[in-house]
């Protein structure tokens, strides 16, 4: 049985309940700013038109909300802080959209390119302080004052963590000196944070035990880091089509993703030159891209990241086995940390 | 004693306090993005060396503490929820200059104008995600916790009005057909919703007078429109230099403000036409804004609009007589309500 057999059968029951709930919280509120949401969450076409696209996978509320279960919490009670999780990654995806000048989302022009930079930074305004509403509505569902606000917290704090690592994402891709440390504390900010919030903010909400939550965020924290580095794996080997992303943009935009940092540094001579060269053009584009491709693959990035994705992937499991729970209640998570390991869209 | 003369004798005392705990959570953030919202606050130039440039009015923090003074409330315990109100003007305002391509506020180039759009949309992004963590920290000055997710309802609210008074705003530039009504529910959203909070916030955390609570936002709704309004008849008869912004910018950029909606509306024949054939060019330029101007004061639209600010300015009054609180304590209130209706910065 493959992954991809797997993952699906596990991921609709609870993708179904998360966006039951965001379509709850974001129809609730009768703005004029909807439309561009509900576009972006690929529930209606850029006319209005109801539309069935390929949305989001979900990945971080259900990972919040298989947090809470498996330490014995009542998932349905947390389902508007798994929303909220959504919804700071869906506003962070807006205005990263506008920032990379990508054009394309879920096979789908993105917010900006629609709407224009004003109004889509304005829609990713509105979903962020959509993310705030959702976590007051725990009240309703009877989760205490004391940890909606620590949610509040936790949440924050997440989105500023993005802030920045989006910050040095941004900044790097004119540098030639980012080393593999720099790129890990970046991705660490950028990916792995709201990834480890989502775990820890599930069990947080399910248990009393401060020790689950502290593992199961160090669990999120190593498994973003699977996410983010098989991310730019598959940017650049990944198969046309599938991720819903223009393929090797990461490349084209100068990102320093980690195949390319590694081989920036293990690069001598003619090579190195030669990589310096393309990197130095505005925009890389065409025959050049293939050539940076070819000349990463030679060097061994692709091997280094797939082997770097492994290790965390295995550090993650270490802090799932330490929590001392159930193995066969930990079979949902680690389905999830196999999925990001392997995963082909 | 002109107003001048009063309003910087009373703004002092509260503006240093507002500052400190400001510059307490911005600068308690080891931050990246810190140069560019500390820049944006006045506190440090481009390079990062500290200066004593004009910062922000610091209004709305003001209003919210002045408001828990006069129902009996602790302001200092509420410096934390006074900061976030300004966090959540100052994420905005440094947005709105993207979007509006404003380049420049306080008589200094806006963020993005030095740091570029996409580091600019991530600084307003931290910004608004300190504002959150500002309210969390109500928790250490001893505000009960149902005030904290009280306060967070309510700011959450006011940002999500903010962004769809932007939208609004924005929209309204290509329109011809945009009347009264609609501005006024416009800036209602833009404006008047964040200074009701603001007010209200305030009250709602010095009392449990819920009547209180709703005076105030009363109040602030009245007096966000006076705001608005005063700054629309600035930005055309303002003297220049004296508001720290490009002086009729709003005409440049096509702003449906309310003299122009006046003038649209009330205007017939050659002057009608030659209005439209203004507002039909890209930007506004050159002889053409004093001419836009000129058309405007014989319309006698600068009238009508200092005429609909005195009379928020009344409605503002009596929602301070309807709370029944001692006039003598009402004052500093009144005398901001003041300096709204006659500033001219």
């Amino acid at each position: 049985m493959s992954l991809s057999d797997v993952v699906p059968q596990l991921f609709p029951f609870y993708h179904d309940k998360v966006e039951a709930e965001l379509k709850g919280i974001i129809n609730s509120n009768p703005s004029l700013l909807l439309g561009m949401l509900r576009y972006h969450m690929g529930w209606q076409d850029e006319h209005g038109h109801p539309c069935y696209e390929k949305s989001g996978k979900f990945i971080r509320p259900i990972l919040c909300l298989l947090s809470c279960e498996v330490v014995g919490g009542e998932t349905r009670q947390i389902l508007p802080a798994a929303a909220a999780v959504e919804l700071i990654h869906e506003f962070s995806l807006i205005h990263d959209d506008i920032e990379d000048a990508s054009n394309e989302r879920h096979h789908r022009p993105t917010v900006w390119k629609l709407w224009g930079q004003p109004q889509a930074i304005n829609s990713g305004d509105c979903m962020l302080s959509l993310a705030c509403l959702a976590l007051v509505k725990l009240k309703e569902s009877g989760i205490a004052d004391k940890k909606i606000i620590g949610s509040t917290q936790m949440l924050a704090e997440a989105c500023l963590q993005l802030c920045e690592g989006q910050y040095l994402d941004i900044d790097y891709e004119g540098r030639f000196d980012v080393t593999i440390e720099d790129y890990l504390s970046m991705i660490a900010k950028k990916t792995a944070k709201l990834i480890a919030v989502s775990t820890s903010l599930g069990t947080y909400l399910g248990t009393e035990d401060e020790k689950l939550v502290n593992y199961l965020y160090q669990f999120g924290k190593e498994l973003g880091m699977v996410y983010q580095i098989h991310d730019d794996i598959l940017d650049i080997w990944g198969v046309r089509g599938k991720t819903g992303k223009s393929i090797r943009s990461d490349i084209s935009q100068k990102k320093k993703t980690l195949p390319v940092v590694y081989g920036l540094q293990n690069s001598k001579g003619e090579v190195r030159r030669r990589l310096e060269e393309i990197y130095l053009q505005e925009h890389i584009q065409g025959e050049d891209l293939f050539e940076v491709m070819r000349i990463l693959e030679q060097l061994g990035a692709r091997d280094y990241s797939q082997n770097l994705a492994k290790q965390y992937y295995h550090q993650a499991l270490a802090q799932l086995e330490a929590t001392g729970l159930a193995s066969q209640n930990l079979g949902p998570l680690k389905e999830i940390a196999r999925f990001f390991l392997e995963r082909d869209y």
